[in-house]
């Protein structure tokens, strides 16, 4: 065990009250010599004031809770390094939380967090998060930061992209190749962001005096194999298109596997765009076309805003609109209208 | 905020001193109304106990540390998660930390780990540890298990796998289909498990009498960037091989963009096989064969028997050598030795 105020006690002779009040600067009543014995030993003693000890006084803990839906999620894991480069700099630590996107997972963790005083928390959420929860962070006066695709309303504190710009110039790069016959592939859950992405698309679509038929539209899990599925989906139901716009990345390379497995070559006969350009992206082959997320950034920006508000509770956070970029790789090509349609 | 014992004294009219003894089960000197008093009344203004005065009395926390070289590296994402699951169904938390991959940022979490009193440590590092962390850990009698590639000697708590029965499994297989010319990428890092499965790669080549040539041996970072310039390297060498040993998947993932960007097609005129069977091996084009290490097993192993260490800490935790397997899929390919070699 390390050195207690009892074994300075035991060297000194000093009382461990006295001990105790002069290693927490309290200690002015005491004589010059006592303070100068207590603090000598305490050095050459090697003491450490033991953490809950020190946080019932300071009510500190330099730790940040951040709950995310999926750590195993290449979008999340990037979100929380840039979190937690952030953080680490300004000398904290992240207790990080798996929702595992479940609700009540999610407020379990919350609660827990809360429970373990924490100094904030970044809560990565595709949810609206119950309004008790609110109320025990406010309760709490806990500081926190939404990541939450833009699903819970407020003033301050927004970090959030473009996800409705994104979808349509995503749609809009397809169109702008040649493409007419443009499939999507969305979220079997009802994210937020994902239903603005599909709107997006919708537009530029309606803009180009293009249809969208419902046999375009296909959903799955936002994994691969959701991609994969939705992709095998939207053949079997004879689509008929030449470009497929996955709503995200990972979805993306479930489509590649599924091409794969058909024959059908990317970009040559179908184009395939994704969103979020997460590290893999540029090394699918063909590296993926894909709007660009600022994931890392978007991490330490929440991080960033958070330790503002710890440090200056009664100024708001900033809010961020951040900017979407499209990256063209090799996954999209011109569509030649002379050549048959895939699927 | 919530209910404190203060507002608990000033409703029941009961000293704080007596009601934090009663709350905390050491109440049995007083009189059997006041203990109903003032359980009734903490019940009905909800009262929950300070995390860190209960922490104070009871010294559990509830929590482990864990710490990894790389929590954006889908291999320690996965043992995270096979990790945290298994704790959270015990009801502990995970508190983890992130040493990309640097010895001194790992010493700095786990001191700064036990400095928060977690109940026991998870340590995922490729590294030998300082002996002074062992002391420090030893002092605070913090229970820990250790995922380190089999870098440190103990007699408990070993969980690992046989990377060089995997590296030898993996060349044979190449051998087996006729290959001979067989390149390998290792890690710039000196990583014990990766020295391993080169000499399976040795022993195998040896065994078959065939020859290991230095430019057939190339190393790089462990992830795809890595392995995309180490498989350059290869080719810029002259290496003339048929075959890629990657001891990584995510190197694999390299591998396949240097393949592309030369239009050199896997597995017809190159095959490549890797090592993990990350997520994304399966959902490759073509589909990588590899070998499996038990990932999430290995972490849901490694939370059990700490778990099981801090309940007893009498006992030794088990050790688990865990079996790795030939996860064949298509992009490896029988050598015909007519078809000239591609490098």
């Amino acid at each position: 065990m390390s050195t207690t105020i009892r074994e300075i006690a035991e060297k000194t002779g000093v009382s461990i009250t006295t001990i105790s009040q002069i290693l927490n600067g309290k200690g002015d009543r005491f004589s010059e010599a006592t303070r100068k014995k207590v603090l000598h030993a305490a050095e050459q003693m090697k003491y450490k004031p033991n953490f809950f000890a020190k946080n019932m006084i300071k009510n500190h803990t330099n730790t940040i809770g951040m709950v995310v839906p999926e750590v195993t999620d290449a979008f999340f894991s990037q979100l929380v390094k840039g979190a937690e480069d952030y953080l680490n700099g300004e000398g904290y630590m992240i207790m990080l939380c798996n929702s595992s996107n479940d609700t009540k997972r999610e407020d379990h963790y919350i609660e827990e967090l809360l429970h373990r005083a924490v100094d904030g928390l970044i809560i990565a959420s595709p949810h609206i998060l119950d309004s008790e929860v609110f109320t025990r962070l406010k309760d709490k006066r806990c500081p926190f930061i939404l990541l939450d695709r833009e699903r819970n309303e407020r003033q301050e504190g927004r970090i959030a992209v473009d996800d409705f710009a994104g979808g349509y110039e995503a749609t809009k790069h397809l169109i702008d190749l040649g493409h007419r016959d443009i499939g999507i592939i969305v979220s079997d859950a009802s994210f937020y962001n994902v239903f603005e992405r599909f709107e997006g698309y919708r537009k530029a679509m309606q803009e180009h005096s293009l249809p969208v038929l419902e046999k375009w539209i296909v959903s799955g899990d936002q994994t691969m194999q959701g991609g994969l599925d939705a992709t095998r989906k939207l053949f079997e139901q004879d689509a008929q298109v030449t470009a497929i716009f996955a709503t995200n990345d990972l979805m993306a390379t479930g489509a590649y596997r599924y091409a794969y497995e058909e024959g059908i070559a990317i970009p040559e006969t179908l184009s395939v765009i994704g969103f979020d350009d997460i590290e893999l992206a540029a090394f699918m082959t063909p590296p993926l076309t894909t709007i660009r997320q600022p994931i890392y950034e978007m991490g330490a920006l929440a991080a960033k805003a958070l330790l503002g508000k710890i440090e200056h509770p009664e100024e708001a956070m900033p809010n961020h609109l951040l900017k979407l970029d499209l990256i063209e790789r090799s996954s999209t090509k011109r569509f030649d209208s002379g050549s048959s349609s895939t699927v």
